[in-house]
């Protein structure tokens, strides 16, 4: 325990000498319905809804939908129920400020996620103070940098969530192969099971089979259905395990009977997949592999309608973006740990999807997971 | 078809009408990841991840991230890739103007949760039109009291929707009766597997299920585990099904063996029900129900820590807000369906909480599910 909270102290030192930096005194996280900021777990170990304050004085104050599960969870030094504040995150940042003793006059960063009419009534409410939110250059770019290279611990669990999704992996190969999945729910289910078997908190986002009927969508809709799965023509099974907080996310695509056009899909899928994998290193700038990727499809006359990939870890899709974009500026670092998963998708022929997580390293890429195509 | 394109005109016809009165030329929704708008499926057809332009020149302009998909659900005028604009809202909204021909100085309405960052890219790129964000009052508002009287559609998903949940409810009875459910995952699987086997997308939320050591827990985390459920003491079972994007919403509380100040519990959160119920009818402040029943709790020296209950649809909290709060304007009206869920929670004893949909009908309440306390 006293390692664990170790964790937080650290995390949480890492912002407050941002803050020092920055002016800033008082900083406000939220994650409640509608405003998902995995920032909260990440510094406070409170798994989600509540509010976090931290002030440069180097003191936290956690306000919790649930007091209870504060109480289990949150490592923090102070706990205030959110029901005392009705709720209200603007009454709730008027007596952390008196309780953390911020001083008249200092700066009071929100969330950059703060929509336009709340920020206004922050400004009212707190004239005494310099409201900041901000996207870029504020909390949650810091937060989204830190995040992105993971420590020792988190690494150590990625390595845990991977072995489950490879052990998931394999049993589902086995039951295809046996017969024994026969509709999209039927993988899902599988999966599902599977992962609260061996300690998961879950699926780490909602799991997308897509059978050969509906394997053209990027992300088929419903999630999943009881039409049928793993039969002749392209499936499509994207999935993510959820251990203590953070998720893998795969994509396996199964083969059967394909006719020549899906063959093609699928030979350069695979090789649009080895030519990024083979470019992961540190430094490396993550646009280029994406920008690589890209200029591959289109060379064969395909475009791939969505990223290359993104990081993984408490959130299911965060920094580095893996992205054909001027404007991402991520470099590849040791620690990241992101997923490449190019993918084509044909109206007529279905899609093929290959996704799998690597850590980089100093001396390039490993893959953590062992998702693949599979031919029945 | 024709019938169901013509619900979507009729509800894009209502908003068109807003917007004329206000002077609004463009409406902007958008249902993004992180940004969750189910108004885009109320107003388009279209499940997730698009943009959508209204102009009140009485057309549609629909901007999803998965062209396929929109071209399987949109009921739109117009359909165009959000890769054309580099997936960046501002970019979209840009060309939306140009083609839906919206006249320079006119006034174009973003979502009111808009970040105040982005909100200031909006004016910055958009300097020939008048840009509004706003919540109070907006389009949020106005399709949120719109979304909460449902329209006999509506009503006939529900009734479907809630004869799904009560077999479910009656199938869990059964098994716990028959010891076939051991742990919170037992009886989440159960749910997941009937609810698709009939036919819905899935649950509406992540189904909560907490026994007796962690019902205490307002929302239960992890949501589910192998620990025991329906053992000695109070378990907690909170879900709902999602039929054609309609969730419902309910919770039993299965009893074992309860010691005396667990039957207090469970005997105040029945008789607080019944009284909430009982104060259902059109035009009762939802306020005034919500006060009574925390009056009541009050009284035996009880407090509830949430609200008692909400307004549900294709999200699974909507309007009205059935919320003892002073800011707290609902009028209960014919057509709205609520939950009504009264719950007390114990560190020490437990928690119980009884929860079910309720329509309100010209008469008063119509209770659709049939949730309750199960003694075991």
């Amino acid at each position: 325990m006293i390692q664990k909270q170790n964790i937080y102290k650290s995390r949480q030192g890492q912002v407050y000498d941002w803050m020092a930096r920055e002016g800033i005194s008082l900083l406000l996280i939220e994650d409640t319905e509608g405003r998902r900021d995995s920032n909260l777990r990440w510094l406070s170990g409170m798994p989600a809804d509540a509010l976090l304050f931290l002030s440069v004085e180097r003191k936290t104050l956690l306000v919790p939908w649930d007091i209870n599960l504060a109480k289990l969870y949150g490592q923090v030094d102070h706990i205030r129920a959110y029901a005392e504040f009705d709720r209200l995150p603007v009454k709730a940042c008027i007596k952390a400020a008196a309780l953390l003793k911020i001083p008249h006059g200092s700066r009071i960063e929100i969330p950059g996620g703060t929509s336009y009419p709340r920020f206004l009534r922050f400004i009212e409410a707190l004239t005494d103070f310099d409201i900041i939110c901000r996207d870029e250059g504020g909390a949650g770019t810091v937060l989204e940098q830190l995040r992105a290279v993971k420590d020792v611990e988190e690494i150590r669990i990625y390595r845990r969530a991977a072995e489950i999704t490879n052990e998931i992996i394999d049993l589902l190969e086995k039951q295809l192969r046996a017969g024994k999945i026969k509709t999209e729910y039927d993988a899902a289910q599988l999966i599902q099971g599977e992962c609260r078997k061996r300690g998961c908190e879950g699926t780490g986002f909602e799991t997308l089979a897509a059978g050969p009927v509906r394997s053209m969508m990027i992300h088929s809709f419903p999630s999943y259905t009881a039409s049928p799965f793993g039969t002749p023509g392209l499936s499509i099974l994207d999935f993510g395990v959820k251990y203590r907080g953070y998720t893998t996310d795969v994509t396996l695509t199964a083969v059967m009977e394909p006719v020549k056009a899906q063959e093609r899909l699928i030979a350069l899928t695979e090789k649009a997949y080895k030519l990024a994998l083979g470019m992961v290193r540190p430094w490396t700038a993550a646009a280029d592999i994406a920008a690589a990727v890209d200029a591959f499809f289109a060379k064969s006359g395909k475009a791939m309608p969505h990223a290359l990939g993104h990081g993984v870890g408490l959130d299911s899709h965060e920094g580095p973006a893996l992205r054909n974009r001027e404007d991402n500026n991520w470099i590849l670092q040791p620690g990241m740990v992101i997923t490449l998963e190019p993918g084509l998708y044909d109206p007529r022929l279905g899609g093929c999807r290959l996704e799998n997580d690597v850590l980089v390293t100093e001396e390039g890429g490993e893959t953590l997971t062992a998702s693949r195509i599979i031919r029945l």
